[in-house]
This record gives structure tokens, C-alpha cells and sequence, in this order.
């Protein structure tokens, strides 16, 4: 999507000598790009969250797999690239699958031809994640159409919580997705973003990326989201997962399940947008999915711009006052109006799943 | 209550000059008193939130009132001082009546009596207020004593929202008040303390409070309450309230409604404190009450401690990006599972409400 004007995916190649990424770290409050050239460069720009969500931080280890194998095509590099890129973010389950899927590919190949294998292989999983997210966005673009035409030209409002967008992913983002296709074919869209305490990926990144794009939005506090739609100031909500189980519940960022609580009492459509990866055909239901505990600092500091533009972290709380810090939470399918995947629409239930999904 | 191990009140008068308030802005940061004069003081001392919470709020116009008749005890600066003082916050009910109530006693008063009048009845709105927070306390002392009592000696867990502590009154607070009396007596009581974003009336004031009195308590984001209240590890939530309407509808502090949905979804108890002045018998539910509009800036920044100790005032949104900040929300009726007032406890109905003040 565009930045400044000009479209950029979140990481990509210059020549087959090097990859480009937007530095994260620095966002909002800073634009910048950073190249990677070894498979160290990509270990640390992941292990810094330079890049991050689960896509991204996929696509970037298959690169450093590949600048691996430039240096040199051994099955020991192989395998030493691979356990030190996979160290990085021991717990993400994207990394582990790209990391398996290149090893897959590279390591029956012959030397000679295994650093352009590779360097192909990584492209095709960031162009494939791109060609996810778009279809994701072609499908719930039909259901945006639906809605906006009743809204005789006025916009159509939005809520997203966290940031389910282009820069946690290659391009387009999942719940994003849609709300670009509807802005670029001029259907007129108007985002509310929940700042998503703790970390702020709300008003930090989904803001960003919105404004970067020129889409109409407005940030509000998490506490905001009942209240707006009290006000039959939301037409639809849309979030990301990180985890859908089998019976159709979700889990996803810390908050989410209170807007699907509030939706549900104002009746507002709550969608999911669901890269079918993101399917846990493992797990009955979401009673099961494990909840990280991140640290309290995140609850109990916050970093911004400084009046002269520098960027510091202050403490908020009181000073001693512990916190906890539970990451995401479970929404229950039954407050859930339907998955919005890459291959169309369906209810959230193991039927609706399995409906789009038989394999 | 005590802060650094002396007594306070958060208003007081010194002599019948002035009265001394806590500066709350600069809480949790740094603790300072601030003198106020005239009722241009107290007017700004309200507006910028030195002072808030609905009954300090009253109480700090009724010395405005005061001030004024010391200046000028006409009757047309009567209603000057009343209209000025009132045109500070829109929702807070106890503003309304704390200023009827002051006109009222001093309107067929001789202008020679009005301003020794007028002090005594400031003075006596901060004492009635001690009595009835008070009674709140112990009512709903009675109410936790029961639920304890089934806990076999663990703590007691309660989820509060924003700060109806003691700083928000003159003492002891609304729905803190039966958890310091719970503690006093020796209950085990824990406090989930949602931060309360976007001005952190939680993790800087009511931990500040529960941490000054020595009470156990935890702050969380606003976005993990619903998620604690799945996890079983809340027994009750008990919020302060701006206004409640006839029929028992509750406006307060913006996220107060998701945390009341989470509640019911979980069966989870949901008191609010009540304090009698706060109930609005004019309006008949709370569709009709205003809701305030504040500063895109309380979202889009926020106030802390840099590592050298300075309080400092950071950016932390995308830079551009607009923000929208409405400071309060409606929980309906059905969400509310009573109502703990200083005359005892009933259910969030009209007939509740008039079986304990028939008046």
C-alpha cells in the first residue's frame, strides 16, 4: 500500500543481493527503510521486531535462509541457518512454517542451484501471502459493497482493533484488505481504530497505515468502542486472529472479545478476516488456547514523541502499583457474524469451515 | 484517607479565605496542593480536571458559589457565578445539584448574610458527602462480607473501573469505600484495576489510593477485563457513576458498558455506588443524557515519568491522525445487577430506586 504516495510492500528485494524492509521499530514516528544482506542481518531485524506480525516475520526468515545459502549451499548451513532464525521468535508458528517449507524445498536440491531455489522460494511465499490477503479483501469488498449502497453516500463506518494490516503482513493486510479495495474503488469508508492497549498497535501502525493511504479514519480509546456503537456510529466490525479453532472461536488481540460483546448489543455485523492458515484444526474450541502473559512494563510504560521529536518511554502508573498483561483473548463464535477468508464467506461454526475448507 | 501516612480530605478550607485542593493532574506523579480563591479558581480547577469526580466536583462549586458572594453577594452575581460554574462539565449531575442547592439557600438570604451562609453550606455538602460515602461503605461491607465468606480465605477479587475512590469524593470514596472498610476489617480483597485510557484515572489514581492504603490490587489495560472475567478470576466489578437516570440506566466513565456486557456474559456481579445526589429523577433513562466530547490530545498523548524523574508529555499516536474522545458511556439498566447506596442496596429499577428514597 502507499506511503508518502508511493507503494511499497514490506519487504522486498533489490537485485538478489539484498531485501529492503520498513523499519517498524520506528514507526509512527519515523519512516525508514533498512537492508538486509545475511541470514544475521534477517535473524536480528526479526528478533528486534524490525519486522513483525506472523506473515512478515515468515517471509523475512526465508530470505535469510537464502542469503544463507548464497554464502554457502551446505546442508550444515542449511541447518545452522535455519536453527538460528527459528531461535528468534521461538513461539511464532508462521517462522516455523516458512522456515520448514524452504528446508523442504532446499535440501534435495543440488548445491549449485540451491541460492536461486531459494531466493524464488521466498519471493513465492511473500507473493502468495500478498495473493491471500488481496482475495480476503476481493471477498469482504463484496460485503462492504452491499452495506455502503444503503448508506446513500455516506460513509461507511468501520471499527478494527489492533493492527490486522499490509505492514503485518507483505501487502494489503487481512482486515485491512477490504477497507482498500473499497477506499481505492471510491466507496466511501471511515475507520474507527481502537488504540489497542498496551502496545498501542491501534493508533501507532493501523493509523498509520490508514493515513499513509489517504482512507478516512479516527483513533479512539478501546474504552470508545461500546460507546460509538451505542451511537449507531458503527456500520461493521472487522478484526484479524492470530488463532480460530475448530468450532469457529477466536482468539485475538486483548480487547477484542469486549467489542464483539458490544457489537453484539447493537447489533453491528463483527467479522473476522481469516487467512485459512490461520485455522487451528487441532483444537475443539477456544477454551484450550493458551494465553501469553507479556510483561507488565508494556502495561505500565509508554513510548512516544517528545516536544523536540526525540522518542523516550515513560512510566504511567503509579509508582509500585504491580500489572498484569494477558495478550489476547477468546471470542466466542457465537458472537461472531462470519469469517471473511480467502476463499469467500462463512459462518463461524465447524460446518461454515469446513464448508470452505473440506480438505 | 492517608497519603505518605497523613490524613486527607481532597478539599479543605483554610480559614474562610480559600480552600486547599490536592492538584489530581499531577498524580501519581508527584503530590501537590493547589490554593483556590475565586470562583474563576474553581471553574478552572474543575475544567481541568485538579479536581474531578462528581461529588468533589460539587463540592468545589459550592466554594465557588462562595467566593463569589464574598466578592459581590447580589443576586445577579449569584447567578453569574451559578451559570459560569455549571458551563465547566456537562454530565456530572452532582455539579447541577451541589450549585441548585447552594442558589437555593442563599437566593432569600440578605446579601450581608450570603457569603458566611454560603460557607457553611460548602462545608457542610464536603461533611454530608464524608457521611453518605460512608454508609456506602458499609453496605456494601455487608455485601462482601457474604461473598467472602464463600471464597474459604482467598481474596476476594474486584474489578473496578476509572477512580470512584476518595480523591473522586472528599473521603473514602463510592466503590471504594466498602473495599477499604473490607479491608480494614481484615477481608482479603484483591483489586483488578482497569487503567481507565485515555486519562489513566486507574493506573495512576485508584492504584496510587489502594497502594497508599496497602490494599492488594493489579492494574490491567481496559482491554483485559473481559478477558480476566472468562478466566473466572473476578467475583464482582463495582464502579462509581455520574448519573443514573429513573429507570437505573448509568453514565460513566468511557468502557464502563463493555465492562458491565463482560460482566453479564460471564455472570459476574456488576454493582454501582451510588451516592443518592447522583441519581438524575428528571430524566427518564439514559438515552437523553449528554455525553461529553473532550480533547483529541488526552488520546493521542500521554503524561509519565521519564527515567531522570521528569514528568513529561509524549506523542504516541501516528502523527496526522485524528482522534475522537467521548468521556462517558451509558450502561442500560439490565446490566446492572444493583445499586449500593448510603441508605442501603437495591435493584437498578425505578421502583429500586424509590423503595429507598420515596421522596
Amino acid at each position: 500500500m502507499k506511503i508518502h504516495g508511493k507503494p511499497y510492500r514490506t519487504i522486498w528485494p533489490r537485485g538478489d543481493e539484498a531485501v529492503e524492509v520498513i523499519d517498524q521499530t520506528r514507526l509512527p514516528h519515523e519512516f525508514a527503510t533498512l537492508t538486509l544482506r545475511t541470514p544475521e542481518d534477517c535473524a536480528r531485524a526479526i528478533k528486534t521486531m524490525i519486522v513483525r506480525g506472523a506473515p512478515l516475520i515468515g517471509a523475512t526468515a526465508a530470505y535469510g535462509i537464502a542469503f544463507a545459502m548464497r554464502a554457502e549451499p551446505s546442508g550444515k548451513a542449511l541447518v545452522a541457518a535455519h536453527d538460528m532464525l527459528l531461535a528468534t521468535r521461538p513461539t511464532a508458528v508462521n517462522l516455523r512454517w516458512a522456515l520448514r517449507r524452504m528446508h523442504d524445498v532446499l535440501h534435495t536440491a543440488s548445491h549449485g542451484e540451491r541460492f536461486a531455489l531459494a531466493w524464488r522460494e521466498a519471493a513465492a511465499i511473500c507473493d502468495e501471502d500478498v495473493e491471500i490477503c488481496h482475495a480476503i479483501g476481493e471477498h469482504g469488498l463484496e460485503l462492504f459493497r452491499g452495506m455502503a449502497a444503503k448508506k446513500n453516500g455516506k460513509p461507511l463506518n468501520i471499527l478494527t482493533h489492533c493492527n490486522a494490516g499490509w505492514l503485518a503482513c507483505i501487502d494489503w493486510g487481512t482486515a485491512t484488505s477490504p477497507i482498500y479495495q473499497a477506499h481505492d474503488e471510491g466507496i466511501p469508508v471511515h475507520v474507527w481504530v481502537d488504540e489497542t492497549r498496551p502496545r498501542n498497535q491501534g493508533a501507532s501502525l493501523t493509523a498509520y497505515e490508514l493515513g499513509g493511504h489517504g482512507v478516512p479514519h479516527t483513533i479512539i480509546a478501546d474504552n470508545a468502542g461500546g460507546h460509538v456503537m451505542q451511537a449507531g456510529r458503527v456500520d461493521l466490525c472487522i478484526v484479524g486472529t492470530d488463532r480460530v479453532t475448530r468450532n469457529g472461536d477466536v482468539a485475538n488481540k486483548i480487547g477484542t472479545y469486549l467489542k464483539a460483546l458490544a457489537a453484539k448489543d447493537n447489533a453491528v455485523p463483527f467479522y473476522v478476516a481469516l487467512p485459512s492458515p490461520t485455522i487451528d484444526w487441532t483444537l475443539a474450541d477456544g477454551a484450550t488456547i493458551p494465553i501469553e502473559e507479556r510483561s507488565a512494563d508494556e502495561v505500565l510504560k509508554m513510548t512516544g514523541r517528545l516536544p523536540d521529536g526525540r522518542v523516550a518511554t515513560v512510566e504511567i502508573a503509579a509508582p509500585g502499583s504491580p500489572a498484569a498483561n494477558p495478550g489476547f483473548d477468546v471470542t466466542p463464535a457465537r458472537l461472531v457474524t462470519g469469517f471473511i477468508t480467502e476463499r469467500g464467506i462463512c459462518a463461524a461454526t465447524e460446518a461454515g469451515l469446513r464448508g470452505l475448507f473440506p480438505q
